[in-house]
């Protein structure tokens, strides 16, 4: 079994711990563990033994005291009371602590030139509208309008036609369309590429917002001096037979959070750069816009199915 | 979006995992934890830290997919859900993981012949009536009636006068007075040793009963065929100047569940002996019983007030 990993820190060490101590502390370990010899699925025993060493680990580890498994009872409980149907503090908390991030990295591993993934969100919906290639995927949300056009190929560099590509963004205002209590549908849609793995389409230029911070994770990371915001992006799913889906983000460079994204879903390789554009210039597909826009070049590339 | 199902088998450890995939998961964990590197509190830091490596550490050892990663969440969820202000399955769920006879363990250190803790359990009550040295702590709980006597000495063999002894326990239909919809006050009660340190009382002679499996934690039992029973017992807490509180249970030798208790809350030197009454024995203060009736004799040791 892998023991965890050494931290940087190891206060306990100034601790003196006897060996009748550790004994007893090892036992109740073993002891927990062989509780789950009888577990009838293989992965469900796997699971539940990992987790067994690693919060025992935690606990002698940090020699967490009767008041702090308290607070964490609580802390755990209040989580659990703010969550319902539209908001899942428990995602937030995985979120943060980037075990969503890590959860999505062990998933999707790093494959020759293929784009790298990030974290999925709570925001995607089922039954976007299809919006054609060159559409508005804006839908009336406010913002300044974003051109964002690219190629979707294998990692042969061979173009993949009729990808379905989804899209999803917050608004100007820092909101996705299911965080308003209207019925809008907005900053979401799909496409597919043309035969030559080419897509183009609108949608607002994606600004920076916090995640939801007034439950008991925002309380975490108010007491850990951590910001709740999130770098500016704009979500994509790209899927297409015989490959990977690829869930992911596209960063505009320049962002003030890309080095402190709330949910550490920042890839250096998905910064992209935004060329801004001043008002009166002639957009690529002769939209008429009165004021500034923007424009955002994004190549994806696929990673074949795990054979 | 269609996400893998677990597999039966442990695939990782044939899987192999690139130099350049092991970088990103670690680059994750080192960027998490340094996210908390502005935390003011160092203890509140040290126990992000160390929580952030053993969860990271549990992810990748595990390959955790992404399907169990939602599982995970809509368990904790569910636990969220069913909890209340009678019904702590959060609580349930660190005890049936054996983290709260961990804590227990880590901060009730072995020190020489002092008896040992463990769990305090959701049932304890402040307000516990005073029935006073040879009183009845049974107040009317449906069960076999058992004399409890002994002494309370610290760890060098003297006595402890005046020592407040807290007594709880299930009834012989296994439920806490709190558990039951009306009012009653039962199997609780306090008293005072004497100045000889000796204490005894009349109780009803402990029975297994199972923990609440009607929710998350139960499911979470039965996938691993565990039980939900607990070994039968009676809650004690000592509490004397000077001392060390004691929390601890007295468990009946030859209970079926001492080696299954199902939190983990049996400790061998904790196991004393019943010896059980033919209805019409004479009993030690002359309280006349119709049917049968137990005794138990438990010496209870304090330790010193760390220093």
């Amino acid at each position: 079994m892998t023991l965890p990993q050494p931290g940087p820190v190891r206060y306990q060490r100034l601790v003196h711990i006897s060996s009748e101590q550790q004994e007893r502390e090892e036992a109740l370990v073993e002891r927990v563990v062989s509780s789950f010899a009888d577990t009838p699925d293989a992965r469900t025993k796997e699971l539940v033994e990992s987790l067994t060493r690693h919060l025992h680990a935690f606990l002698r580890e940090t020699r967490l005291t009767e008041a702090e498994w308290r607070r964490a009872i609580d802390f755990l409980t209040a989580v659990g009371h703010i969550t319902d149907d539209r908001r899942q503090e428990f995602i937030l908390l995985s979120d943060v602590l980037g075990a969503s991030m890590q959860t999505i990295t062990i998933n999707n591993e790093a494959r020759a030139n293929a784009t790298e993934a990030t974290v999925f969100g709570p925001f995607f919906l089922e039954g976007s509208p299809d919006v054609g290639l060159g559409g508005d995927v804006a839908g009336g949300a406010p913002g300044e309008p974003c051109w964002v056009e690219g190629t979707v190929t294998d990692t042969e560099g061979r173009p993949i036609g009729n990808a379905r590509i989804e899209v999803w963004e917050a608004d100007a205002e820092g909101l996705y369309d299911v965080q308003y209590a209207d019925e809008r549908v907005s900053g979401r849609g799909h496409l597919h590429t043309d035969a030559d793995g080419r897509y183009r389409f609108w949608a607002v230029t994606p600004t920076p917002y916090p995640i939801p911070d007034d439950g008991p994770v925002g309380e975490l990371l108010r007491a850990t001096h951590r910001s709740p915001m999130r770098a500016s992006h704009l979500h994509l799913m790209v899927q297409a037979e015989g490959c990977r889906t690829l869930v992911t983000h596209v960063f505009p460079s320049g962002d003030p959070y890309l080095d402190c994204d709330s949910v550490f879903g920042v890839r250096e390789s998905l910064v992209v750069d935004v060329h801004h554009q001043i008002p009166d210039t002639p957009t690529p597909d002769g939209r008429e816009i009165a004021g500034p826009w923007a424009r955002i070049g994004c190549d994806l590339v696929l990673a074949p199915v795990r054979g």
